[in-house]
């Protein structure tokens, strides 16, 4: 399936010099939502996960179903203050200053294998403050999935041979 | 299903007085989750549904997964800002002031008829506003489904008759 058919590109968003690619037309297309889903389940148990999960808001949409599919729990990603319960967080750096993400530290159990899913890797920040936050826990991600990767962000290089699974790639802008 | 035992009530959260009913431990046993998303699943089905619709961002964690199943296409219900297409947005009352949500435009075809995933129904104002949305754009909601009921506050009473599915129910607090 060619998916960036169902990927809509808008340049100047959200600032003037971006080009936004939204994964919205997948979500309203079954055919490609399937394709998507049962690409990320297969890499899922390929790399022997045991919990998926999905940055806050766009890896709760594709990560939840990946969860379902391959009958895995899934546990959400979130910025601070959102999580009821108790939680360990992480800082990670944004173009201008830092920001947090938190999950609850009861979905780690030490030795879980974890895959995360999100929507488009560009430098590789969000995740890579993940993959520290599993470790902190005694977790270990043994995957990452993207529908998009902007290639020359070079994201992937912040993994340390993690294996990443990416569906479509784009230029960075 | 004894649903829950699979929701978390935390008191104090987000502040004083409130007792907030935590879904994440049903994304966490994927036997609950599958109780869920088929039992929306059905009723989707029943109300002839051709749209899912799901507010950010605890409604994307069960909407997609219930459009996935019942083979329909979903779209996020988004603060202002999020979604990067044209968009319709609609104000809704908070206990103190207002906020907005945006839909794009161009998912709502008139005549469509749709249904509101959400994990949680309080006052009802957030899926209010989204009905009014949809009926702006030519649609119609047939059918909206919350996880979690807090029956003192009587939000069903803001839907005007259209069919609501809720899987449990709680005082409100």
């Amino acid at each position: 399936m060619d998916l960036k058919k169902y990927i809509a590109s808008i340049p100047g968003f959200p600032k003037e010099g971006i080009i936004f690619r939204d994964v919205t037309p997948i979500l309203e297309t079954p055919e490609a939502m399937h394709y998507v889903v049962d690409a990320f389940t297969e890499f899922a148990k390929q790399t022997g996960a045991d919990l998926i999960l999905g940055p806050e808001a766009r890896g709760f949409l594709f990560g939840v179903p990946v969860a379902l599919e391959a009958n895995l729990p899934f546990a959400p990603v979130r910025k601070p203050g959102k999580l009821p319960r108790e939680t360990v967080e992480e800082t990670y750096e944004l173009e201008y200053g830092t920001d947090k993400l938190c999950i609850h530290a009861d979905v780690i159990k030490p030795g879980q294998k974890v895959v995360i899913i999100d929507d488009l890797l560009a430098t590789g920040g969000t995740a890579e403050a993940i993959v520290r936050m599993v470790k902190k826990l005694g977790g270990e991600v043994v995957g990452l999935g993207f529908i998009i990767e902007l290639d020359d962000l070079k994201g992937v290089d912040k993994f340390g041979g993690i294996p990443v699974c990416v569906l479509t790639h784009f230029e960075g802008e």
